[in-house]
C-alpha cells in the first residue's frame, strides 16, 4: 500500500496542527480553542471527501460528517473527541503540551493519543480510500464531540433524541490502547464512572488554629474521615451495597487474561513508576483494573498550601473524587449509595454536600458479533498476529449511550500504547501505530464492504 | 491625660502607615516589604526618643531600641513583631488587606491587631511619657522581630547567645487579647507548636484513574489514612505518648476559668461562625483550647483542584499539619512521637516523609510575680476593673526563649478582642483599645518606676 507510506508526512503535519490547538474542555477560558478544534475536524472531514457540518447545541459543538454512496452496504458510525485533558502539572512536561514535538518514533503533546491522533486515524483511513478508489466500500458517518473529558453530557442529550442522521449498523471507536506493542487488541468492556465534588464546611471563616484548636471543626480532618470511610487501607470500597450488582468475569475471560503477555515488574516500575501494586487482596490485577469498581481522590481544594506556615483552621474543603463502575452497576443507584455513605461518615460540626459532576454507565460487549470479527480480521492482516480481547479500566460513556439509544454495538479498536501517559504530563502517541492504524481502519472498511 | 486624646489622630496615622506595608514573612517575594517594615519600626522608636538600630543576621532584621536613663530602676524589655500572616483567601476581605480602612470603631487590615497595632501601643506609650515628662520612669529596651509568623528561628538564635544588650528584669509582650471587651486580662500560659509538612509519594507521575485505578497507590487516600490515624473523630490525638507529660490545670485555675463571663452560643455562632463546638468529650472548653494539645490540618497540596473533572491519580500530596503543645510537653520528643505515628500509619505503596518547619515550646508563668502584679494594677487603673488571668491557645515562642536564655518572666498584657479575626480575612483592631492600651502601658511603666 504505497499511498500510506507516501502520505505519512502529510498525516503527521495534520496531526501536529490539530495538537497545537489547546482544546481543553474542563477550562472555560479555552472555549475559543474548542471551536477552533471543531472547525479543524470539520475541515479534515471535508478534505477526506465527506460532507460535514457543526451541530450546535447547548455545549461544545458536535462535528458530523457522512458519505452514503454505498447502497445495500452497512453503515459505520465513527466516534471520536476533539477535546483534551488539562495539561497540569505543567512543569513536568519535557516539551510544552501544545507544541507537539517528535522525539524518536513518538510525538509528544496533550491529546496525542487521547484522542486527536486516534480520531485522525479514522479520518485519514477514509481519506486514503477516497483518494485511491474514489469511493468507500461501506457507508460512513462521523460524530465527533468536544466534551468527552468533562462528561459528554451534550452528545448524550443529542443521541438520546435518536436523530435519523445517526442511524448505523455499528459504531467504531479508536480511543483505547493495544495491550502491548505490536499486539492487536479489541476492547470489549469499559468501566463507567461518576465524578463527584464533596463540599465540607466548618466555620464560616478561617480560624486561628492556636486560638480555636480544640473547639472548632476542621473540614480537612472531616474530609479525611469521610475518605477513610469510603475505602479501606487495602483498596476495598466500604460503601454499603456498592459491590452488590458487580458481575464477575467469566472463567473463559479470566483464563484469557491470565495468558496475556505481562511483565509485572516492568508495568509497576517502568510504566507506572510505582514502588508496588496495591488494591483488593486476592483479586488478580486485570480483574482489579478492568472488572472491579474503584474509588480515587483526585485532589482537595481549600486551606493553606502555599510556601511557609499559616496556622489556620480552614473554613472549607472541597474534594474531587470519582468512582469507576463495572457491569451491572447502575449509575443512579451508585450515586445514591455514595452520597449516603459520605453523609453517614461526616463527623459533628460540619456541613457536607455531595455534587456529582458527571457520569457514564459501564459497558460490556459480546465479542461474538460480525463487526467485531471483521475488526479482528483487519487487525490480523495489518499486524500479522491474532487479536486479543481485553477490557479497559477507563470510561467511554458514549459506548453505553450508543447501545441504549441507537441499539448498536461499538467496536473499540485502539492504537495507543500502555506507556502513552494518558491524562498525565508527556502524553505521546507512537507514530508507527498512527500510520499502521490508518491502514488497519481502511482494511476494516474494505472487509466490511465485501 | 489629655496628651493621649490630643494625639489620637497621630497614633492612628502611624498605625495606618505601618499597616500599608505588606510585610508577609511566609512569602519570599515580600522580602523588600519586610525591610520597609523594619525600617519603619526603627524610625518610630527613634521618634519616641530611643536610640535604635537594625540587627542584621541570617534572617529578617531585628529592630533594637533602648533608653537607659533611669539608674537603679528596673529594665523592661518590650517585644513585638512587625511581620504578618499571608492574607489569603483574598476574596473574603471586605476591604483590601493592606489598605487599612476604619469602619465604626475598628480598623481593618492584615496585622491590625497581630501585631502591628499592639507593637505601636508599646512604642506610643514610651513616646507619650518622653513627650510629657522628658524621660522614662524605668529603663526600656525594645526587641522587635520579623519572623514571628514563620517560627521566629533567627530571634531565637540571637537570644540564645545571651547578648548583654538584652539584659532586663522582665519582658512585656502585647500580642494577646482581652478575654472580653472591657475586661482587663493577663495571659499566663501559652501553647507551643510544631508546624509540619508531610510528603506522600505514590507513583513518580500522575496516572489515569481509569487505567490504573485498582493497581496504583493514591497519595491522597494515604494522606487521609495518616490523618485519621493521628486524631480520632472526637478530637483525641492518637499519637502514642503524646499526652504523657501534659500537666492538668490546677483546681484554682479551673474554678477561675469556670467563672469567666462567657456566652457559648455567641462564641460558637458569632465569633467562630460555626454550627457547634467540637473537641475532646468531657473536657471543658477553656481547658481544650488552653491546656490540651491539639492537631490541625491546614491544607493539602497536589492533585487536581481546578474547575471541572480531571481523572488523575496524583503522584504526590503534601499536607500542612501543626500540633499545639502544652506544658510540660517537650518539642523534640513530640516531633519524634509525631513522626513515628505518621510512619506507622502509612499504607503500602507510598513513600512518606515528615519535615518539621518550625517549632516553639509551651510556656506557663507563675502569676505571683511583681511585674505581673504591677501590670494588673495598671490595667485596673486604666480600665476600672479587676484583671483576669487566662491562658492562650496560641503560641508565642519568644516567651519560652526569654525564660530559658535570659531568665526573665514575660508579662503578656494584650489588647486584642476575641472577634478580631486573627490570621483570617478581615482582621481588625478595636481603636478604643488601641488608644487605651497606650495609656495602660504608660501607667505600667510609671507604677514600675515608683
Amino acid at each position: 500500500m504505497n499511498y500510506y507510506r507516501e502520505h505519512q508526512a502529510e498525516f503527521l503535519e495534520g496531526l501536529k496542527t490539530f495538537l497545537r490547538i489547546p482544546s481543553i474542555s474542563a477550562l472555560s477560558e479555552h472555549k475559543p480553542d474548542i471551536r477552533r478544534a471543531a472547525e479543524f475536524a470539520r475541515a479534515e472531514l471535508e478534505a477526506a471527501g465527506l460532507s460535514a457540518e457543526l451541530i450546535e447545541g447547548e455545549g461544545n459543538p458536535l462535528v458530523y460528517g457522512e458519505w452514503l454512496g454505498a447502497p445495500c452496504k452497512p453503515t459505520i458510525l465513527f466516534y471520536g473527541h476533539y477535546d483534551v485533558q488539562p495539561p497540569d502539572p505543567l512543569d513536568e512536561w519535557k516539551s510544552p503540551p501544545f507544541e507537539p514535538e517528535v522525539r524518536g518514533d513518538d510525538i509528544f503533546a496533550r491529546g496525542a493519543v487521547d484522542d486527536k491522533g486516534q480520531l485522525l486515524i479514522q479520518v485519514n483511513a477514509v481519506k486514503a480510500l477516497m483518494a485511491t478508489t474514489g469511493r468507500l466500500p461501506v457507508n460512513v458517518k462521523f460524530l465527533l464531540e468536544g466534551e468527552e473529558e468533562t462528561g459528554g453530557e451534550h452528545i448524550e442529550a443529542y443521541v438520546k433524541t435518536r436523530p435519523p442522521k445517526l442511524k448505523a449498523d455499528a459504531a467504531v471507536i479508536c480511543d483505547t490502547e493495544m495491550f502491548a506493542p505490536e499486539l492487536p487488541t479489541i476492547c470489549v468492556g469499559l468501566r463507567g464512572m461518576v465524578y463527584y465534588e464533596i463540599f465540607v464546611e466548618g466555620a464560616n471563616h478561617d480560624l486561628h488554629s492556636g486560638v480555636y484548636g480544640g473547639a472548632a471543626p476542621n473540614p480537612f480532618q472531616a474530609m479525611a474521615e469521610i475518605i477513610c470511610a469510603l475505602k479501606d487501607r487495602d483498596g476495598r470500597i466500604l460503601i454499603p451495597g456498592f459491590y452488590d450488582r458487580v458481575v464477575p468475569p467469566s472463567a473463559k475471560e479470566r483464563e484469557a487474561w491470565a495468558r496475556l503477555p505481562f511483565d509485572e515488574k516492568e508495568y509497576t516500575e517502568k510504566e507506572m513508576g510505582a514502588r508496588e501494586l496495591v488494591g483488593e487482596p486476592g483479586v488478580p490485577l486485570f480483574e482489579r483494573v478492568w472488572a472491579r469498581p474503584t474509588l480515587e481522590v483526585h485532589g482537595i481544594r481549600g486551606g493553606f498550601t502555599g510556601e511557609g506556615a499559616k496556622t489556620v483552621i480552614p473554613a472549607r474543603a472541597v474534594a474531587k473524587i470519582s468512582t469507576r463502575l463495572v457491569a451491572d452497576q447502575q449509575v443512579d443507584e451508585s450515586i445514591a449509595q455514595f452520597t449516603a455513605a459520605v453523609m453517614a461518615a461526616a463527623p459533628r460540626g460540619v456541613k457536607v454536600e455531595v455534587k456529582p459532576l458527571h457520569s457514564g454507565a459501564p459497558s460490556l460487549t459480546d465479542p461474538d458479533n460480525p463487526f467485531i470479527h471483521a475488526a479482528a480480521q483487519a487487525l490480523k492482516e495489518a499486524w500479522g498476529k491474532d487479536t486479543v480481547y481485553i477490557r479497559s479500566g477507563g470510561s467511554i460513556p458514549i459506548v453505553g449511550v450508543f447501545d441504549r439509544y441507537l441499539g448498536i454495538p461499538s467496536v473499540m479498536m485502539g492504537f495507543g500504547l500502555p506507556d502513552d501517559n494518558l491524562h498525565a504530563p508527556n502524553e505521546k502517541f507512537h507514530l508507527p501505530n498512527f500510520y499502521r492504524g490508518i491502514e488497519t481502519v481502511a482494511k476494516y472498511l474494505e472487509i466490511l464492504g465485501r
